[in-house]
């Protein structure tokens, strides 16, 4: 049977504690499940830039090109915030591993948890209803990495420049893996964009349009940036699969994961053509909780089970993962950020009761 | 006495309604105030298409250069969505406006009305604090207008792109006004931007670190536009000013909009150096109340009391029209947009309840 070897980078803040609680899954989907894993940490980030000086070292990188699949922690933290940005482990780690292995596809789900719901800083009127979206952001393109760009100072005049910038194919590829989604969920897909004002919009909205012809079972819609930034709060339930634009994901998934009120619950992944993908939680490696052993474990153990459904195409064991953690939940089982009360169970508690629903 | 000239551009939709309302303030502000008001109304948007073949006719055009003040109200329907993008009234009467007359400042406020609480989609955690917040919009500047901008077909591939920039100069003086503002507000001011990506954003923040320095009694913030686009909902009472470029702006006013649930209500105001500006409502044409005399007039009446605020620079006469409004709302009168029951006034019986508290 052949090997599935997974890069693991742990990296700064929670991340390794997290980590340890994925870990837990892993083996139980190796020892239990008889799944081929193979498992490699290396160094990323902060971490990386204290121990070989760089936040994405060769040795981080050979390491993800020989695994099939990374499982990332986070990184970054007070320590390294002085350094200049483009070597800072946010930006040096993740936009070049995205770039590298030209993960194009970020794929970030936000669902309100029915037992949960008290963690919505959204009114009970709207959360009643419930929502289940999927965020689909491009990730390899845009603004993000567009030619040139670049700041240049002339006589007293100083200006700084980015481009935003999308070809066809590029649109194409992510609008037909929105569509596909779209079908094993509730078959609708809202495109946003600013297209009365940016021709790269307007592209992207034609190309989608297009695409959407090959897909004559799922709905499409089109909202302009602004008018969704405020459809999602007034009504998240209206929306299945959400198809954006980098810069515009990266604000939009966001504002989905705050009106779920439980961001330590968020998985996301990131894929590219071949199906390899990094894995990884949609928050941050929250430096003020670092050590403490309160972090939720949840959103870093969906991230395995992103892994397992998009990186092995094991779909039911995945939703075995998925229920495991529904389960505690029903059960009451809380860590301190979803807990509306004292009581909550440390880090490694919450990974020992989900590893032991699986 | 010198006149003040003031341009009336109605426009499509509930545009002509609400400005109805908006004349009975202005003629109290003539008549009993003895302001040395003049007013001369112009086609802007798509009546202007109809009657005149342009969005943005130079009659208009020639009509505003004259005045020393713009009342506009709203443009946009069903009937001109079919034209191409750049002739539509949004963008083909909005955008050139605001270049032709370098209103580089947008200033939309978003507040809280206790008496209006229920209208928030946030949950009453968050809404029993309140909130009032000011963004600062840059308005002529950044991808809106950048260069180069277009759309490039070359054998098989075809791209578009636009080009977010900034020059030191456009930065430095929407910073000043920002800090300038809240000086008269809450002495802080949050600057958004995406420096950890972005060229352009990176040279924002230094340069508003820089303009900081003469406001040593505002204290001065940082969010990543992401990051901004959740503590927005998640604590909305830690703002008061808002400080952006044009597209975080556009899509950071209307997520202010959306949490505090009255659209209705908001004002705007864009200006340029020498005071010269357009006032018009945050909220768009809403044709699907076009006609019903049901459109909420309060958010016209207020973008007069901006006028009379930031244009003529009379704050206690400006203060006088909020409080009209005020009282109204705590005298139990509403719209049908801001009631939580079946008992509303009409577009016309809001704007003599307010103009009689005047
Ligand atoms: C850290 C930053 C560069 C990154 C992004 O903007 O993509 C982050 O916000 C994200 O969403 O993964
Ligand atoms: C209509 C559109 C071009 C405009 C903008 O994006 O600026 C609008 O959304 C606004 O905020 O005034």
């Amino acid at each position: 049977k052949q090997k599935y070897r997974i890069a693991i980078l742990p990296g700064d803040g929670i991340g390794p504690e997290v980590m340890r609680e994925a870990y837990k899954i892993l083996n139980i989907l190796k020892n239990d499940f008889l799944l081929p894993l193979e498992f490699q940490e290396f160094n990323i980030g902060g971490i990386a830039i204290d121990n070989e000086g760089l936040a994405l070292p060769k040795k981080t990188l050979l390491g993800c090109e020989n695994a099939d699949a990374i499982l990332f922690g986070s990184v970054g933290g007070k320590k390294w915030d002085t350094l200049p940005i483009d070597q800072r482990p946010e930006r040096a780690a993740l936009l070049p591993l995205r770039k590298h292995f030209n993960l194009f596809a970020n794929l970030r789900p936000a669902k309100l948890y029915s037992e949960l719901e008290y963690l919505s800083p959204l009114c009970s009127k709207i959360t009643k209803n419930g929502f289940d979206i999927l965020c689909v952001r491009e990730l390899t393109g845009g603004v993000y990495f567009g030619h040139p760009h670049g700041r240049v100072k002339k006589d007293d005049i100083e200006y700084a420049f980015d481009t935003e910038v999308y070809y066809d194919y590029e649109i194409n590829r992510i609008a037909h893996l929105a569509f596909q989604l779209a079908r094993n969920r509730k078959n609708k897909v809202c495109s946003i964009d600013k297209s009365n004002v940016l021709n790269s919009s307007l592209l992207w909205k034609e190309i989608v349009e297009k695409v959407s012809n090959s897909y004559s079972d799922v709905r499409l819609s089109h909202l302009y940036i602004d008018n969704a930034t405020m459809q999602i709060i007034k009504n998240p339930n209206q929306f299945d699969v959400l198809l954006c634009s980098n810069l515009f994901g990266d604000i939009i998934s966001d504002e989905c994961a705050a009106i779920s009120g439980s961001i330590g619950m968020l998985p996301s992944a990131s894929l590219n053509e071949n199906n390899f993908g990094l894995y990884e939680p949609a928050g941050g490696s929250a430096p003020d909780i670092e050590g403490k052993n309160i972090a939720n474990p949840i959103a870093q153990i969906l991230s395995v089970s992103m892994l397992v459904r998009y990186g092995m195409h094991l779909t039911k064991i995945a939703d075995q993962i998925d229920k495991s953690v529904i389960s505690v939940l029903k059960r009451g089982y809380r860590t301190a950020d979803i807990s509306n009360n004292n009581n909550y169970l440390k880090t490694h508690e919450m990974g020992d009761v989900i590893a032991d629903a699986l």
